[in-house]
């Protein structure tokens, strides 16, 4: 057998695919699974959106420009403007999905391997990025116990070497509900501008926030315009996933031409999904569709923390954005517990399914004991969802 | 200011792009420019695809699996089976894009600093998947006046080092026009076996074979079951390039295994696109459509190419296959032509864009006085087209 890469040996596989045969075979049982483990909203996609697509759905379907569409360009403008940030096109790309705004964002600063330094807990798939850029993650560690927030800056630049590049985080954050204050991120930016880092935000959660917390762009800190560089993604505040539209956005002329050649090796963005974006962005009726799902997600977030609470032995910040909340559980290995209310527990049928939040960490044994949530169901769902968790919890530890 | 990285300094610019300025600036000025510079049909995609995409867009626009929906894949082993190819779904990934299957390809099966041969002339875009992937292109040489016929086994082996991982090659040939035969490819698969070598197959063009030439899929091939990758692409058969669906093969299961993992870390290929596909694919029409439109172009090859024989100093091989054809100019530099084409001619306020051929070479200095025509137009475009390319040449020799 002719052997595959080492890269290809190392990436890692989705830790959530891991359960998914579980998860399966418990409907084939014919248990019902309340899905809390990945970030898919429920929230329909906006009609706009689709009439967009309607629309434009006939005679060729062209590559787009390698950057976007024109008009995708100046309607993300726009709505970047509503948020205080002034975008030229030039400083912006259409990419597919935040993924690929992440990937090219590693790829114009970082060479194989460079280090960047990204705040622990974090999402999962940065490993991944990483690995296909061979770049080391380098963890900034958080601790649930204080919320998650930034430790000082000191440690923050104890982890720093030669070949580090960048800090690379996630506001609002998943896994961790953070959303970091204006001091949080001017520490950030103050060790960038002294040790020559690129700051790489990735802001898909932006307008994912609770209790009047606002998250701050890096494009709206000052002294970084050199080197902050925008991810972006319209999946969670569009509630379209399946677009694969982002965008990576940056005042470095140097960084955004980079962008723009990797951009133009893979052609074109999806050229229908644009036309629904545009579409969207130009009705008047976005905005508001953005406010009601926050209503909706602030509800279903003071659902979830209030339960957690009454939950005997469970720890939890109360997150303040994105639609994640980590909880510390009363139990030795959270992955075995959410294993077990696959297979081995029901209340009237139906089960739950959780992210154990070991995957969300870089230093190995961090997590263990705790689980992520993703609060994407409707209130009725989640209430449910939530008893079956207590109960499964009771069940499991009466058990051990 | 911030160095950017050496891979962003090294991945190559779109050489199309460079010249489209001097297209804008001539369109500026009132002149209409034929484009035969890029791969982009005019064909309109069929109603099928669009219905198939009408009908999806409503409701929660979610990722699809990481590897493509489940109907997708069935209804793509349907379209191999057609061919005599025999896949399963876990034989299959949907791919945003056939530049996704190669990267993934890539990624599978090399690491940085491995080495992979290519046919030259080669599609442009091979150098940044492999810059992107960290990969060395060694060429193996094929020349206009010989066909582009793959050269002897002894030659191709020459260029093999402890480093090479895979022959990556295209069939139906872009930019060549060249369509492999059953002992050219038992050529490169006995090489394959021989040394060890992955066989990636591009064979986006399938389809588009004239004379009753017929491609053969390395998944054809027998005994490299184990090595054979083909990568595809919808966007040419059905003239779809803005879908960005693409497809990634093999028997191999670990190379299926990592490429999944690849998969995973992008989340999604395109969902909407993807009902576009499965309707498609299931209706009656599609293979009519394909067979209609192949009509179509055997009718423009015919007529470039009997246009390209009138011209004084030309010299071309009868294309068989895709929709390109290479040209060799009676000029000293062909890129200067194309240029001089934009800036300084008009036949009655029109002109006629072409690709520079030399950046389909890796060879410093090959391909200087070659073109590549990309007979993307109706057949009186074409003519029109054809006759400025004549007079322009004969304007441009007598000035020399």
């Amino acid at each position: 057998m002719l052997p595959i890469s080492q890269r290809a040996r190392t990436v890692q596989a989705s830790p959530i695919r891991k359960l998914k045969p579980l998860a399966d075979q418990a409907k084939r049982a014919g248990k019902r699974v309340y899905h809390l483990n990945i970030g898919q909203p429920d929230i329909p996609t906006p009609k706009e959106y689709f009439d967009g697509i309607r629309q434009a759905a006939q005679g060729v379907l062209a590559y787009s420009p390698s950057q976007g569409l024109d008009e995708a360009l100046d309607a993300l403008a726009e709505y970047y403007r509503t948020f205080g940030i002034a975008l030229t096109r030039d400083e912006l790309i259409v990419t597919t999905g935040g993924s690929e705004a992440i990937t090219f964002a590693l790829l114009a600063v970082t060479d194989v391997g460079d280090e960047i330094l990204v705040p622990e807990p974090f999402y999962t798939n940065y490993n991944s990025y990483a690995q296909i850029t061979g770049v080391q993650i380098v963890p900034i560690e958080t601790r649930a116990e204080e919320g998650f927030r930034l430790p000082e800056r000191k440690l923050i630049e104890s982890k720093i070497t030669p070949k580090t590049r960048a800090i690379l985080f996630c506001n609002p954050g998943n896994p961790t509900g953070v959303v970091y204050t204006k001091a949080e991120l001017e520490m950030l930016a103050e060790i960038a501008r002294t040790h020559h880092l690129y700051l790489i935000s990735d802001e898909v959660y932006r307008e994912f926030t609770y209790d009047g917390a606002q998250a701050i762009s890096a494009l709206q800190l000052s002294g970084v315009e050199d080197r902050a560089i925008l991810v972006d993604s319209i999946s969670k505040r569009f509630s379209a996933c399946g677009a694969r539209l982002g965008v990576i956005a940056s005042k470095n002329a140097s960084v955004m031409e980079s962008a723009l050649k990797f951009a133009q090796a893979r052609l074109s963005p999806p050229t229908l999904e644009q036309y629904g974006l545009i579409h969207l962005l130009k009705s008047s009726q976005y905005q508001n569709y953005v406010r009601e799902m926050i209503s909706e997600f602030a509800r279903r977030r003071d659902l979830v923390y209030s339960e957690l609470q009454r939950m005997p032995g469970v720890i939890c910040a109360k997150p303040q954005g994105a639609f994640y909340v980590i909880a510390k559980l009363p139990v030795e290995d959270a992955e075995h517990f959410v294993r077990w209310l696959l297979t081995d527990f029901a209340l009237q049928n139906e089960t739950v399914m959780l992210a154990p939040a070991a995957e969300f960490y870089a230093t190995p044994g961090k997590g263990r004991d705790e689980v992520r949530i993703a609060y994407v169901l409707n209130t009725d769902a989640l209430r449910r969802a939530m008893r079956i968790l207590r109960e499964g919890l009771q069940a499991y530890t009466k058990t051990r």
